[in-house]
């Protein structure tokens, strides 16, 4: 862009830079908010960089928290003895405006790809044979997409987690392939809740 | 939103409140934001804040500018004694990306629609007769939407700048170019028959 103003031209160049925001949109952005009341682009700079500042991650499921643990898993009303893992802390949003599950989650922060250069380390594996100990775990949910990444990931945890008394099920195949937990319907997620099936 | 994390709510919130973002996008925003490096948000909350305290109104033309006077107006290469009069300041921008004019501009601020409560008054009239004085304009292109506030607008400034040694003149109107006739309004069609052109 070349608006004239260096300061305008530069926002909209990073207004671009986020996700789903092309060069039209990011225009219309920056010029929506310099024809709105001061008050708002200061609101929603403080907001961008106190969320940024305050908000980190779960340090026993990996889901945002604004303190040491998120809110789910701070919440005792929520069903003990089950875990739900997911990939990423999007998924736990998903599933939470599905309302079809009332345990807590373990987010893994990925899948095993080793294209990509992850491998089980690079997951929070360990972290969640702990949790299944300490928490006396009976059931986990394997609610992972349902790619090659998904798969693999899923068969290694059936390794890793051989001779726990541990009830292991994934997803039922209602889920789409290929497409994220995060673009699925809620009667979709309800359906492959219902349907979970015994990996073992 | 219900993210379980009172922040994010409020900056997807917020994020919604911005012109062509819904909940999805500025879900994925906020996120992909979490996610980032905190330097990112940082730079963005700075840049939203500064553009918005520092980006004015040209004092001359009425188009954005960081100081008292635009880009435009400030350019001693631009073409004196002409000047384009458009509605808003984005359309200054329009017509910069098309390159096909060398003068200097005028923002009206809007169109005369008393049904919105938009009368003359409200428009940068009386300091365009005041430009047209004393930067000695000697060509006034109105370059103003075709629906009826744009004529009304157009008739109203005829009738105002009646007597003055001034040309006016607006921007033709007919086919948008590589658009099927197919595809153009039955408006557009009349005001291209009516303006239809002698081929030899």
């Amino acid at each position: 862009m070349d608006t004239g103003s260096p300061l305008l031209d530069r926002l909209i160049g990073r207004l671009t830079r986020l996700p789903g925001i092309g060069e039209r949109s990011a225009q219309r952005i920056a010029l929506h908010l310099l024809h709105a009341p001061a008050a708002d682009s200061e609101e929603l700079a403080g907001l961008l960089s106190e969320t940024r500042a305050r908000v980190g991650f779960c340090g026993r499921c990996g889901y945002y928290a604004e303190g040491p643990l998120c809110r789910i898993c701070a919440d005792p009303g929520r069903r003990a003895g089950v875990l739900c893992v997911v990939e990423q802390p999007v998924e736990v949003m998903s599933l939470e405006r599905a309302g079809v599950y009332r345990g807590r989650y373990h987010v893994l922060g990925g899948v095993i790809s080793p294209l990509d250069g992850v491998h089980p380390e690079d997951l929070s594996v360990e972290a969640l044979v702990e949790r299944i100990a300490r928490e006396e775990i009976r059931e986990l949910v394997l609610a992972l997409s349902g790619g090659v990444e998904g798969e693999t990931t899923a068969l290694y945890l059936v390794e890793r987690l051989r001779g726990l008394p541990l009830r292991l099920t994934r997803l039922a195949r209602g889920l789409p392939v290929g497409v994220s937990l995060e673009y699925t319907d809620e009667a979709t997620l309800q359906r492959a809740f219902e349907g979970r099936v015994e990996l073992s």
